[in-house]
């Protein structure tokens, strides 16, 4: 089994939670893949240099001064520190984007209403994963940043959660692969008032039924799309739980909710 | 052969000089290794965000800030802009600090007269280079960026020039290595006034004698003391060229200073 695992910018953004997932896993067995967010201090960060972040319908439009921003604070400063704290705790981590050996080429999102800049959109039948097998068969750790290229030298800017659903769909050919989104809630919330009130599978038709009943927070949507586009797929199995669930959610008894 | 090339902060910072250097960087046949300093912008990125550079004997003193600044430049912006610029022309190339897949451990410099900060010292005994042979036989490219770790969960500033000839030394027992450094002069002066004095062969003897006469440069000295310290740790040729001469640096006749 090898677990395609997304750890979102909220984690990222809180030290303790940030090591105490960061140690559950480096303690996973097997084969793995991390997938991490941005978090806050990319906007921190672009505010201090004086860029405006830009958002239309909950996406950040990526100008040329952001894509630089993002490949420094996601491609490096986030990655590495990441690569660093999981080195410490026993984990073979290797940091990559999608244009790292060239594993995830991406295409410029085509201009219709919105004109997002420089944000890649991922044909997953595209991917190479050939240098990841050969990570993962060497005992290394591939953990990526949330970015790709356009292989004519420019970088992208490309949402984890799809990042970490076309890795895994492209390495369910050659795995059985458990995809894990970990954020900051127990699961998907019937009521998003109540951190406990996880519900504990959705399929097409039970989705169907939360969309009509409008309980679904838009936040979880495009995770929701994602993992059903995973389970259509390939990918064996799609959870989302906290990050504090990590290892009972790729040992025993899951935490979350699993997608099927 | 196994040609493990540095390209100096100079070369970064002018886009068409690095452009064609890419270019002909990525046209070398057989495995390679870049290396790359980082250039003006961490400096200026640093400005910024209000972040004061402090040098002392020409060295950068790296404070908590300063390395947070350094990780993101170097290991993102600057590395994931070569990775995907060679890319583009061709060279399957995958960033890398040390900190990745665990290659370069370092140790914090123990602080004497000066505390020099979050800076590596490297032990070349301690290099993991089998990831790196692994990368090569699958054809992939390593590009390093000049950032190394503790193993404890820090990241580390360290020397470019230093990250090449450790790389050099390391593969030497698996490879014949040509360790090349490329900047903006045509390979070590007799006299820094002419661009075209250049010295074809240095050896120990030649050195000292050139120490005596005080006609090379600062800057060019740690150079050489990675090229003789190379030479002698069983890396077989050391040159120093101009990053214009890649292409005969790595075929045919030798355009700038031969180490030996």
């Amino acid at each position: 089994m090898l677990f395609v695992i997304k750890v979102g910018g909220n984690v990222i953004d809180n030290p303790a939670l940030l090591q105490s997932f960061l140690e559950d896993f480096a303690a996973i067995k097997g084969p793995k893949i991390l997938i991490h967010g941005g978090g806050k201090i990319a906007t921190r960060i672009g505010d201090q240099l004086g860029i405006e972040s830009n958002y239309v319908n909950g996406r950040r439009i990526t100008d040329a001064a952001t894509i630089d921003v993002v490949t420094m604070v996601y491609g490096g400063l986030v990655n590495k520190q990441l690569v660093a704290k999981l080195q410490a705790v026993g984990c073979n981590a290797i940091g990559m984007t999608g244009a790292d050996a060239n594993v995830i080429p991406a295409v410029k999102r085509p201009v219709k209403e919105i004109d997002y800049g420089f944000v890649g959109d991922i044909n997953t039948a595209n991917l190479n994963v050939g240098p990841l097998k050969a990570m993962l068969d060497a005992g290394l750790t591939p953990v990526f940043a949330p970015l790709t290229h356009d292989t004519h030298g420019q970088m992208l800017n490309t949402n984890a959660d799809t990042i970490a659903s076309s890795l895994a769909i492209a390495l369910s050919a050659h795995y059985e692969v458990r995809l894990i989104y970990c954020f900051e809630k127990k699961g998907v919330l019937r009521d998003a008032q109540d951190d406990n009130a996880v519900i504990n599978l959705i399929n097409r038709s039970i989705y169907a039924e939360l969309l009509e009943q409008k309980v679904l927070t838009d936040g979880i949507l495009p995770k929701l799309e994602n993992a059903f586009s995973a389970i259509e797929s390939g990918v064996k199995e799609v959870l989302i739980g906290h990050a504090a669930d990590v290892r009972s959610n790729t040992t025993g008894t899951v935490a979350g909710t699993l997608i099927c």
